[in-house]
């Protein structure tokens, strides 16, 4: 068993969140190195964080002596050196399909809400948090109603996102779910992202990567 | 030869260029269909256009009657379904690598400066031009920055991102530049991201796939 990874995170990342489920559905063992993303101006822009990714975005994982960013660069990574189980199906149509359900989530919906997109919106903008919470609902509105439709219209979807077993589309579906309850979005629009959200989250794996359950997570008061 | 490949894209989109350097690097034919982004309110919201990708976003792959989306999916489809030559390194390592920095220009540095993203900035915060372009050249620079430390720091940085043949991380690295260079973003602190864009650019297929040589630019007056 590997022993030596290690997750840098902070609980309510949604990418390192997505991580976090992936080295789950693996079984595999790992460290939980979290990294306080408001505390003194943001521990990812320390110099002890950048050493490891010169992008001061959280998460990167350490296996052994090497470090590895993003987070589907991650999973796919995680997905060759621990095959089982795969995280991705084995023909190329639809690899190429969960991939792309997977980037419409991490290149469309996600980046646009996070921290550093709120903070930048403030202060080029004077954003207030009314028109920050409108515009994370904005694209993730979007990103859900195509995600919606590439799910319903097609006979690839299964219990999960592809099939009956969960892969990378779901690691990264479900912290978006969580975020999007965290912005209140309504989720009735999507009820086949509804459907396989409820499925993940009967799932140890998934129960166990949650932010509230993460060591550096806030006691509920 | 694969004849029935058919790219929907915009000449200058840097997801659908990423696309166009997959294409012939690998060397196959393929005809271009030109979605106009900012005719008649944007051709990617039509009807005729969302069937293909209901996320309403260029480019869109289709293969024979099999429709990809996701610039980064499709590559990775092309790479499988055409192997020679790899975009990808053959060792997990590399490979994540390889896509890290694919991820960090795909997910982190692009998206954010999109014409989606812009458009909304105008109608949500009364966003000047030259907000939209202090906003743009704000996510290159930091993503640049990224980048560049990323290749100064690792011996397997070669002629091009990852060795001395191109592949995934140069497909996204070029487009981004020639963003780069329409916004002014000074290139200057990024020598490495320079050479190899001056590496890449004396290729024939980073050369065809240019935006200016696509049937959808305009005429240069």
């Amino acid at each position: 068993m590997a022993s030596d990874l290690a997750l840098y995170g902070y609980w309510r990342s949604t990418a390192a969140y997505r991580v976090r489920i992936a080295l789950e559905l693996k079984g595999l063992t790992w460290e939980n190195r979290p990294v306080h993303l408001l505390r003194d101006g943001g521990e990812q822009h320390g110099a002890a964080f950048r050493v490891l990714n010169p992008q001061e975005l959280v998460p990167a994982l350490l296996d052994g002596e090497r470090v590895f960013t993003q987070s589907l660069a991650i999973a796919e990574y995680l997905d060759e050196t621990y095959p089982e189980p795969p995280l991705l199906p084995v023909d190329p149509r639809g690899r190429a399909r969960v991939r792309a359900l997977a980037l419409t989530i991490a290149c469309d919906i996600h980046p646009l809400g996070n921290l550093r997109v709120l903070q930048q919106l403030e202060r080029q903008f004077g954003a207030t948090e009314a028109q920050r919470a409108e515009w994370v609902r904005h694209w993730m509105a979007q990103g859900f109603a195509a995600i919606e439709t590439l799910l319903a219209d097609n006979v690839a979807t299964g219990a999960f996102c592809h099939g009956d077993t969960p892969g990378l589309a779901d690691i990264c579906l479900v912290p978006q779910v969580y975020n999007a309850l965290r912005w209140q979005l309504p989720l009735d629009p999507y009820p086949n992202v509804q459907r396989i959200h409820a499925a993940c989250t009967e799932l140890e794996a998934f129960r166990t990567a949650v932010p509230e359950l993460q060591p550096d997570a806030p006691v509920a008061g």
